[in-house]
């Protein structure tokens, strides 16, 4: 379930779903990229889904939900073979030059999912690579945060780049699948960046400093709190007139702004984004690169109703972790096991409790003005399909 | 306990420990900075034990622990003020600049014991550049770890650089205090500092990417397992001449070395120290930033029997913390509680148990060739000492 709120004209979020058909191929082969296709030499099947929040527009985010699930396929399959062994082999194609090589592969603890993991990792920079071609071709500007996942093998990959959220919903268990990317949670990278990588970047006009709030003139030769890159704490400096600049990451909560531009520090595009009447460039603050968790489902004791929750934060910034859960909780137990459209209308419930309606579970009707996605995965039925080959 | 292995001349394992005098002073006055001196003003005491581990030579060892403490006292008599308020206030002086400051350190949630961790952080860097110094006026060389545990208002405050490891032992539970930092650990941050900021240093000679074994000749033109700076995963690549060069992070375990050099990726010192043969610098490589660790005793219901174990890896590389938490349960159980000297007898007891000796406890014997440091501190004298005003 997809929604555009009153925030911006288009739907800038957006959201891709299907089966991923992985074949075995021969490396360098030439191979259409056909989404969906029936593949008369499939080898593995899994399952994909995958929301963008855009952000400048809504071009990135349907460039990505477009193309990303293509890198993904084209990444797996490029390691397949070495992801149906029961340890990777050092070398793709099984030959061994090293007596030694599966002890060394072994002492390094490489299993099959650390493929699954850099494939995802790889796919995400790859698709942020052809966002920033087409976005240059085009004339087109703007960028999305991403969250995918994939079931694969028994296990659900869950990989983040930005502040949409996926949680696991159980009868008495909440588990968070992924953690959020903003200018707060990545401070100290970016404060890394700005002092060793690019000092000269932000042209004398942001301040690198933490401190509480904005400092003004009377601040000035007081001791105030801040922090550097260094600091996971915090300590008191003498204010000096270059600490009243604009802050590298200004404001708090939902309003952090990295540069006073960006509410995310992951996700895809933003190739040509520059600060308002600057010339200083975002992109090199931002990753394209998701944190990764995965989820073995098979060993989870599945029940009937465990399901993941993912969605963009238009969700997230009006219901909280619990509340969801109460919200999934409440709809299985009163809703036929039989009923095939009740995730759906699960999810459509969801969204329309961001949008002050149904708010009787949580009894706080919170409005949501940005747009909302939200999936829901029942995992008993991706397991008994299993890994099909 | 410290004893001098095998393994060099002289003792590159030092240890240091004392009461921490902090006393409110004006910020900017001369003062003289001699360690356990009867302090009249005194205004908050804590206790200080830290475990230095040198390489290249024992004098970066000596001096940091001749010097950490003043650093620290020094830094933590620059927020005294901010670290005695219910919560640190935004101006040191207590004066409010702006009516709404309380708020907005409630908002970045900034306690009083992120002021503690700040100083630590900058303690540890203020060291570093003093063994810098020192170490370049009297021709020395030489790096050393540091773990430094600081008990303060109600809490034990751990920070670690290096590969020593601070564990909580109780009657029923293990908690570590501490995680090592070694260029294992932290082969992403080094991969890209090479990426990103020093992509010249290194001059040609090695490979910032990470395979499972050092490539060579049979390997060119094979696609082999590897991962770079953005992954966490692992991928499949065709060997070039260039993926033969040495690698930037070798080996595994205890064998792994950061530049063919360094075991370890954090701590103080090697100001100096270069890749043999070269004129490539160790440094940028290397953090003097602590990870500091919380421990409110206060809310720990202690038992008698609590204690927290500091080592340096002489100890870890052949106990492990199961062992050690044996070996102190079993050691305290059948020592009376009145006996002053059973905890220095345990630590000794410890340290023995590397040599050889006393092995009856694990039933393995496994011998240490290292230096080997032990403190032994036990919570509940602490907790009641309290924070003496």
């Amino acid at each position: 379930m997809v929604i555009n709120a009153e925030k911006s004209e288009f739907n800038e979020d957006q959201a891709a779903c299907g089966k991923l058909c992985i074949r075995r191929c021969e490396f360098g082969i030439e191979e259409d990229q056909e989404w969906l296709t029936v593949c008369p030499e499939e080898f593995l099947t899994g399952h994909y889904w995958a929301l963008f929040d855009g952000h400048g527009g809504p071009a990135a985010a349907i460039l990505a939900a477009n193309t990303l699930h293509s890198c993904l396929r084209r990444q797996l399959e490029a390691v397949v073979e070495g992801m149906m062994a029961a340890q990777p082999p050092m070398h793709l194609s099984g030959r061994c030059v090293c007596s030694s090589d599966p002890q060394f592969v072994e002492e390094k603890g490489i299993r099959a999912e650390d493929l699954v993991i850099g494939a995802l990792e790889n796919a995400f920079q790859e698709c942020d690579d052809v966002i920033g071609r087409e976005l240059e071709a085009s004339g087109q500007v703007g960028g999305c945060t991403a969250l995918a996942a994939v079931f694969l093998q028994g296990k659900l990959y869950v990989a983040n780049a930005g502040d949409s959220r996926a949680i696991l919903v159980r009868r008495d268990e909440i588990r968070l699948l992924s953690s959020e990317f903003t200018p707060e949670t990545e401070r100290q990278r970016i404060q890394q960046l700005v002092a060793f990588t690019y000092p000269e970047l932000l042209a004398g006009e942001f301040t690198r400093l933490e401190f509480p709030r904005r400092l003004k003139g009377d601040d000035l030769g007081q001791k105030v709190l801040f922090r550097d890159h260094h600091m996971t704490g915090w300590s008191y400096k003498q204010v000096e007139k270059s600490d009243l600049k604009y802050p590298l990451i200004h404001g708090q909560g939902r309003q952090a702004r990295l540069l006073g531009t960006l509410a995310v520090s992951r996700g895809l595009g933003d190739h040509q984004l520059r600060v308002l009447d600057t010339n200083i460039q975002l992109k090199p603050f931002l990753l394209s690169i998701p944190q990764v968790t995965v989820l073995d489902v098979d060993q989870l004791a599945l029940q009937d109703d465990d399901v993941v929750v993912m969605a963009t934060d238009g969700l997230w910034d009006v219901l909280s972790n619990e509340q969801v859960a109460l919200l999934v909780r409440s709809f299985l137990t009163g809703n036929q096991e039989d009923d095939p459209h009740r995730f759906s209308e699960l999810a459509k419930m969801l969204v329309h409790n961001t949008q002050g309606k149904d708010s009787g579970a949580t009894g706080e009707g919170q409005v949501s003005y940005d747009d909302v996605s939200v999936f829901v995965i029942p995992l008993h039925s991706q397991a008994q399909e299993g890994s099909g080959h």
